[in-house]
């Protein structure tokens, strides 16, 4: 709507900008394009978006969405991997490419826009930048990378991370719920299986990556605010505890002569719900997943597993929280007179943001009249698979009511609209610091 | 060995048990034979124990505690819903029945001595009798229930409540896991399910029912105690509490924004736990049942459910402590912006042992050496069922480390010995409190 050009910023150039497109429209396209993904042939079931990677419904999407790419101007190709790959020369032919990239794959019964938009949002740029006939100094590549969910298989970001490294041979004999590898996977969708290696880019070639993506949390609907500029990606920890008990009858055993697991394992979430609210504010603790060796209502359960997810800004602040679970869950077994185990499920550094291309973001966003809010990414994306070749960027849109990975995930079209444009100033910039 | 003939108790005359028979083998043979039942062709399986109602296990049972209640000099018979019913006439025939019983199904990978060890120790009793030539004034049956633990079709205590009241037309609907109904079972088994009503006994001719059982509990062991002289069988209340959230993103959601089912659930088993500690000595409370809506370590639970398991001895104490819990509960939910909703799944009352019989068996407990002290049975047990008909009365043998429903069920023979004399004591008792 009228909203971008009412919040022109003083100060800053921008001509191209409402001469050539309806500019109160990119957000609507992006949007409709993602909804027009979220449904057959571009989801493997009808009553639920399902589109896991290397299956008929990428297949699709990669046909679809290579048409809006060619409609962009933007020449187009599949990598030996399975990533679409839409690239607009800059001025000069050949130049390093900024990255604009995202996934297009979704969970099992997943949401439209997790992943698609930030591809919609890239093709918009590019789009709006192709109708003013504009050309920056250097490339701009949009990628929809095939996976970042671990949609097919029991690994996630397969597609992002081979953008930086080689996919080794141990990830080709990674095998699907039917048993099938991805090496065969990667054939029968078309592709050579002996070039993956040829999907990892030189660092030289790569200028930055950046990811737009809806927040998948509350905090900027908390805010009021529409888009958030990202510092980084957290660190994250996962645990496992297990809590070994005696199985007991639960009518015969008196209450005193109890090892309960499944009491041990509730006092043990609680301190960890109480230790991270406790902490800094990017300090976060979950037990999601609380598991009994029996689920009836007359067992007292021998064994009870819960599963611990920490996450922060600093390894530092991520590593202290499990250090004080670590002990507190320690003396609940102890008094408790039950047996722990822990186990550590996956270790996750840190993945900051590149500073200069923070603030590069928290500029643009501020030109499109937007309060600069800067926040930590809690969940994982595919800019914390690239960083290892080039500086990273992201940018969040608003979600409603921080549901993700579900049916009822929604982003405002205006809210989308910003964000196409929040990402055209940003790339203005870049091209403004390097010129 | 020779802890029965040394354990005479002064003024009570019972001349004919030291005579005829070693009084020290009862509880080895009793032993030895439920040891016998605990494999093929008395088990389904080869690996573990499982001998569920109406199956050729059960069927081979049958034949085999036939011939040891044939050897006691008991008439036999299978009743319309495969009882096995050995009676020993009294000191006039047709007289009314003195009922030794329990069950000789077991559950999925069950131990030997959960009720089969009261059918044997039954058994013992009236072959001591018989060998001294020994007629009661009341005629003694010794029952082998078929169904206790609800082993084949969803319903336990079939069987029992089928000598108490006629087993009605729904409950012959029932089906078991590939959907046979029990009608069809009856019938396989060479039983008339048009018959079934026969099964059923007439008051006048029941005198009282006594079941020996392990105890299926650690208290026994806790006293250093091998008999315990059951009082009643507590009342028992189930409840689902099932706690709404809302489920979010681990790493998106600061811990201030959440609705955690988990947490709400975990505060809630400790409320249990906590509410049942503090009251009498006979109430308990579980949460052996856990179950959340989704089982990942990067998602705040939506949704938890609760099995709460509440006993007591009486339906005051355990409802007291259920109104504590549910408003408790409610606390919780309140405080934390979850939803919270009851419901109760079983509300069975308690079952107390007739008064005269308890006292009976806690003379006949001293009779042999033994402290008579008296237990609540937490658990369900046939007695429940057959106490519509006739007063009832139990006795409990400490079992290792209260363990059971499992292989390593384990009893001392001395302890079954005692157990043996103690049920003798008590049928002596018995026929003398008629005279």
């Amino acid at each position: 709507m009228g909203c971008i050009a009412g919040a022109g910023v003083s100060g800053v150039s921008e001509p191209w900008r409402a001469m050539f497109f309806p500019t109160s429209e990119l957000g609507r396209r992006a949007v409709a394009r993602c909804d027009a993904l979220g449904v057959i042939p571009y989801s493997e079931d009808a009553d639920h978006l399902s589109r896991p990677y290397l299956t008929e419904s990428h297949r699709n999407a990669l046909h679809c969405i290579k048409t809006w790419m060619t409609a962009a101007r933007m020449g187009v190709r599949v990598d030996p991997v399975g990533n679409l790959v839409g690239r607009y020369e800059g001025s000069v032919p050949g130049a390093p490419a900024l990255l604009i990239g995202s996934h297009i794959d979704t969970v099992r019964d997943g949401g439209r826009y997790d992943g698609a938009l930030g591809v919609m949002l890239g093709i918009e740029c590019v789009e709006a930048l192709a109708a003013a006939g504009r050309r920056m100094p250097f490339a701009i590549e949009v990628i929809a990378f095939g996976d970042e969910e671990g949609s097919r298989f029991p690994v996630s970001m397969l597609c992002s991370q081979a953008l930086a490294r080689p996919m080794d041979e141990a990830a080709l004999l990674l095998a699907d719920e039917e048993g099938l590898s991805l090496r065969q996977a990667l054939y029968d969708f078309g592709l050579d299986p002996e070039k993956i290696a040829q999907a990892t880019r030189e660092p030289g070639q790569v200028l930055a990556y950046v990811e737009a993506h809806i927040e998948q949390g509350p905090v900027l609907e908390a805010e009021n605010l529409p888009l958030g500029v990202v510092t980084g990606i957290a660190a994250q920890l996962r645990l496992k505890a297990r809590f070994k008990g005696v199985a007991g009858h639960a009518g015969t055993t008196p209450m005193h002569l109890r090892r309960d697991a499944v009491a041990a394992a509730a006092a043990a979430a609680l301190a960890v719900e109480r230790i991270c609210a406790a902490g800094p504010p990017d300090l976060r603790g979950t037990v999601g997943r609380f598991i009994t060796s029996t689920a009836a209502f007359n067992v007292i359960a021998g064994e009870t597993e819960i599963g611990i997810d920490l996450r922060a800004g600093s390894a530092e602040i991520r590593d202290a929280a499990a250090a004080e679970i670590r002990a507190e869950l320690g003396a609940i077994a102890e008094a408790r007179g039950v047996g722990l185990d822990f186990t550590v499920v996956q270790d996750l550094a840190a993945c900051p943001c590149d500073p200069k291309l923070v603030s590069l973001m928290a500029e643009a966003v501020e030109a499109v009249g937007v309060r600069p809010f800067q926040l930590l990414s809690g969940a994982g994306h595919d800019a914390m698979a690239v960083a290892p070749l080039a500086p990273v960027a992201m940018l969040f849109v608003r979600c409603a009511g921080g549901i993700s990975h579900n049916a009822a995930e929604q982003v405002e079209p205006g809210d989308v609209d910003m964000a196409a444009h929040a990402l055209i100033a940003f790339v203005e910039r870049l091209g403004r610091s390097l010129s």
